[in-house]
């Protein structure tokens, strides 16, 4: 039987213990091709057959105690450095453990602690001699002779992990009890890593019901540390410490020639965030354990493969070393990656992954009781998940999406699975007109920051998905992008440095606090950089900053771009010169079709123009909040911060077509109203425009050739339109 | 005949054309005992006997054209930079003078370009080499062959001073017309040194009406430079930049044994600005001037001695090289210092200054038509100055006060006449009961900076007495200080390497903005330094931040003194670190007298503290504002910002008492309601409660034991009481 790819398929879901009749009732209202199992129960075997597909959980190096028990020293291993503390006498004895969670981690004593710990006097940034301490381990302190006073130090240790942090936290969260601790097991070990094949073999022939493995994930958990209170102390979704062992670093000597120390993957207890201009050393790191992490999950996929099954990354938890946009996720050969689709941003970062055959975004709510509780109607949160990624799968739509939780307590809200089903139809129609083609852009726009490709719509980004005040309002950037009609590519310094910059790009965006990786710090030191910016920049290249900008103080700037952006920033050194240029514009291409007054989110103070000739946008309270400037044939624009708007977006998108000096071009396949988008796919002969509201809005929509004509659409409507 | 001391005295006025008889009247009313003369106007022979002293004003280095004109090339100098040109092609020509006054200064070719110029590679700081670039008088351009192409270039060149600044701007602004451009000459020269001591000779031979010569300076302006649109352009009132000049360069060398380069002046074209941390060269050559101007001054004084006159500084305009907090002040003889009080820290500023027989405060408002027009009260200005300059007097009265501009426009205001009288017997009054002792002080307290005691008072200046944005934050510190019962000191970072920590201070103050010269900068990266204040702090002393203390990146922190004040701040790289401790306490000492919301200027963002013992005072959107934290037997206070206000003056009092862990003795000569203070003198047997506000106010004082009694003083009312 054929069946109607607009009514089916494209849709996974979970389902619930005893609810193989409701779940069938669901599969149908949804037109779902595949069930997935869920945390907390496992399919039964006769869910064979419900759908075309069957996805479960696999976790490849834990859930096994047994093993972990029985290979103790095997364990998964981490780095973890104590407080500053202060030496207020000639010695000082620091309790390694204090602040952190006993159950999570344990000091490795095991192997030689004066070959992986460190002591450091931090004020002075020299390592103790290792003569010159020792560790206890009945009281797990470190004494330091011969200390200092007055100065501070730190120990940095190796750690034994005893509990994945993400069990540890459903376990917790979930008050699991005596549900046993999950222990993480090393791939990296010999003997584990041959435990860990075998086991997959074992597994797939045991479970002839599962089509498609959802690896949940591979070897390495992102950094999720604990502390005494088991409370969550440390996380970074990118973070690569917990990827750490006494084999890891051996191993690592002998491949890139040098032994790493402890504080290149301590890093003053910052660990290397993904905020931190990142050092050789930890981008060699990196590339190391990408290169193992790839090698050995290729291995799992293989035989999956071998069984005749499917192999999906779930994109999270214990994914490190698989970070998709990197050098060797491609040779993998998965077939598919599945994420969490919080929003435009979490969208693309999934919808782009190169080198598997398929995508899926698990959308929100999920089914839990934290929102499917009696009084609440959790389809406004779908809703507004919808719609906020809607626009984003418009210019590259996931191959499927699906949900999670317990379906069961979905059930018992019809209006809410009305709703999703109208959003199941709505994609696939979305997913056939759109057919593989790709939406009409007017610019290709390129953000520039450390990282590049390797971290494509993950920059800023802490904890997965999470608001920090820090972040937000460059986030805003990224969101505004994935559903602008603009080409979008992420690229580093280092792509500048050694390929020069593509000349198909019109716009270049910085954006972030002075320092960090995605603002790019030290980085704007570099002379063949900088030169090399300006003068793309200079022959007619547009240049966007945000915030703070190519910020690193030398030779009479801040901002090493200055002279491009037409402005800067006092820190103070610079207060005796006179600032006379304050006066706004009354009106400018970029804030044509605002609304309401801008929102610069953390915003910046204490930015000024250099010139009279810097076009201020706006000013206000004595600072520069946003501003255009003309430099050779190129145009830069400044903008003091960018949440997530509507009108925000429009003022990006706005600020690339001034920037690339193609004002002209704007009005293509564009709607006037800052709440509706229009996407065109040229080959399929369509376009859609869709309103982002969930209010009523009348729009110009111009098409390709400019012409304006008036549209009025209900609330979140996609309007599909033949060319 | 002996006069009253509390009628008479202790006053000077300025007079005006032909108005002799209305002078007397005034110095009648007001019991002024001298007059002085002022800018527009020269004192006819016949003011001699009008009052005890006669000032005149005198120019040492301007005011002679003849002169000038005749030895041109004895002018003075400056430096001076170009802006950043961009190089676009393999050679660049530099219009030196774009953006500078024609008529204000000139390139000087004379002396040796290549000797006393510099052009420099922005982008990699590299010096050009002398042979890769030439200068073309005729075109006032510098062209620079093989350059680097997109590198940023400058020239730094040696100019001629062709009019004193503060001739100029008044010129300017008050429309001189073809009033000659005074010209500033150089007493570096031989010829026009010799000739500035015999024109002071032959001027008080002419003078015998004068008694006092009101130097209006000497040497050197400090750094005033125009733009091409003659408006203000830079302006430090600390700058030495046009103190330099050939000569002064090539005796630099001899003196210090290195030769400077133009970069040491020039600076990035920050041109160590006080906001800079200072470097040796900088240091060395301000000691240089100091010692030269010095000792020159010195002669102008003992020749002023040698005609029986007294020599009075002027302090402000060409100060440069006198700093009366420097070295080599006391040395010069002065019989006394005037300078203009625009506010409690302006005044102690002038009342502090060692080495001088008496000091005089000049009070506002000048008697110029600005503020002498009908239907204006001018008595409002001189109330609220006098309000807030009496503070700093009851702590450390000047020795006489004063008046400037046009008596004849006061004359016209009778009611202002009668308020001023009332002033200068308040003033007499409060004089007379201090009689030359020190007010009790409950506390010892040291401000911390780059400068220390060279700059007291005097931090965070740019231009004298102006509003800038990013000041008022940090001169709020100052302000509070100047009426505070608390003793104050300005001590530099070298001062505690060199000599510790005084045991009797009980606090120490680091206000600023990172990087500055204020908070410190790469200062703090000074083992010594942080060891010998973290002992000190630990070992009970107490240490209040504002804004951002101790700020420089290094080993984990930003705030160097993180440990000890209890808080850091979040520059993005330690966002993986979950902060929990946000709670504020509900009531704290510190802020125990508080009446409104706390307002922190400018305030900071991203503070946040390290531990939950940190003692949270103000914590807002997401920020700590305010905290207080144990370290040892020591105490630390944060504050984000302190601009002034009578509850940001208690808060900081409370504050002092805080760190110092004498809150027990805070209640001693002591008014709990804010806008009230007390100042208590021992050994005078008096003590006096001041209402700092222009309306009624109760409250309870507190004796030095500390009993308590309810009080109610008139708006600005001053109560002596006997102890």
């Amino acid at each position: 039987m054929i069946k109607d790819n607009l009514k089916h398929g494209r849709v996974t879901i979970p389902t619930d213990n005893d609810f193989i009749k409701e779940t069938m009732e669901i599969v149908e209202k949804l037109g779902a091709d595949a069930i997935r199992d869920c945390d907390g129960f496992k399919l039964p075997k006769e869910i064979k057959g419900a759908a075309e597909k069957i996805y479960s959980t696999y976790f490849v190096a834990r859930g096994d105690n047994e093993w972990a028990n029985a290979n103790i020293k095997e364990l998964q291993q981490t780095y973890l450095m104590t407080n500053h503390i202060l030496a207020t006498k000639d010695s000082l004895t620091i309790k390694i453990m204090e602040g952190y969670f006993d159950q999570q981690v344990q000091p490795d004593s095991y192997h030689d602690v004066k070959e992986f710990w460190e002591v450091i006097d931090r004020t002075t940034g020299e390592v103790v001699e290792i003569d010159k301490w020792d560790y206890n381990e009945e009281n797990v302190t470190v004494t330091i002779k011969e200390t200092k006073k007055w100065h501070e130090y730190t120990v940095s240790f190796l750690a034994y992990c005893l509990w994945d942090p993400t069990q540890m936290y459903n376990h917790i969260t979930n008050n699991w009890g005596d549900k046993p601790h999950e222990m993480p097991f090393d791939a990296r070990n010999a003997k584990t890593n041959k435990y860990i094949f075998e086991a997959m073999h074992k597994w797939l022939d045991e479970h002839p019901e599962t089509d498609v493995i959802r690896f949940t994930t591979f070897f390495y958990h992102f950094t999720l540390v604990f502390n005494n209170l088991a409370k969550e102390k440390y996380v970074d979704w990118f973070g690569y410490s917990s990827s750490v062992s006494a084999e890891a670093l051996r191993e690592f000597e002998k491949e890139k020639g040098y032994k790493l120390r402890p504080e290149h993957l301590i890093d003053n207890g910052y660990y290397n965030s993904t905020f931190r201009v990142p050092t050789k050393e930890y981008l060699d790191y990196i590339d190391f354990q990408q290169q193992f992490v790839s090698k050995n999950v290729k291995k799992l996929v293989d035989i999956t493969h071998e069984h005749g099954r499917e192999a999906m990354m779930f994109l999270g938890d214990n994914w490190i070393g698989t970070e998709p946009y990197g050098k060797y996720f491609e040779n993998i050969g998965l077939d598919a990656v599945v994420g969490s689709v919080g929003n435009g941003t979490t969208l693309r970062m999934i919808s782009e992954i190169p080198g598997v055959k398929y995508t899926e975004g698990r959308f929100l709510p999920y089914f839990f009781p934290d929102t499917f509780y009696e009084g609440n109607d959790p389809t406004i949160e779908a809703r507004d998940n919808w719609i906020t990624a809607r626009r984003a799968i418009m210019r590259k739509p996931v191959d499927r999406i699906g949900y999670g939780g317990y379906l069961s307590l979905a059930y018992k809200f019809p209006k809410f699975v009305e709703y999703i089903s109208r959003v199941c139809d709505e994609f696939r129609l979305i997913y056939n007109n759109i057919n593989g083609n790709k939406p009409y852009c007017g610019l290709k726009v390129a953000v520039l920051n450390c990282w590049g490709k390797l971290r494509s719509w993950q920059t800023h980004m802490v904890a997965h998905a999470l608001w920090y005040k820090q972040i937000y309002t460059y986030l805003g950037v990224n969101e505004a992008l994935s559903g602008m009609s603009v080409d979008v590519s992420f690229i580093s310094f280092d792509d500048i440095k050694n390929n020069g910059i593509s000349s198909d790009i019109d716009v270049i965006i910085n954006a972030g606090d002075a320092g960090t990786a995605f603002s790019g710090g030290e980085k704007w030191l570099d002379i063949e950089l900088i030169t090399k910016i300006k003068e793309w920049i200079y022959n007619g290249g547009g240049f966007i900053g945000v915030g703070e900008p190519s910020a690193v103080l030398n030779g009479g700037h801040f901002f090493q771009l200055s002279d491009a952006l037409g402005v800067d920033k006092e820190l103070g050194f610079s207060l005796s010169t006179d600032k006379y240029f304050k006066t706004k514009l009354d009106n400018h291409f970029i804030t044509d079709d605002i609304t309401e007054s801008i929102d610069f989110g953390e915003s910046q103070k204490n930015v000024y123009a250099l010139k009279e000739s810097t076009e201020i946008i706006s000013y206000k309270d004595g600072n520069l909040l946003m501003s255009a400037n003309s430099y050779g044939k190129g145009r830069s624009v400044y903008i003091a911060g960018l949440p997530y708007s509507p009108q925000n977006s429009r003022i990006l998108l706005r600020s690339c077509y001034y920037a690339a000096n193609k004002e002209s071009q704007l009005k293509k396949w564009y709607a006037d109203n800052i709440n509706c988008e229009v996407s065109a796919y040229l080959e399929s002969k369509k376009y859609a425009v869709i309103n982002n509201s969930n209010e009523n809005q009348e729009t110009i929509v111009y098409d390709g050739n400019g012409i304006g004509e008036k549209m009025f659409l209900a609330p979140a409507e996609i309007r599909w339109i033949e060319i």
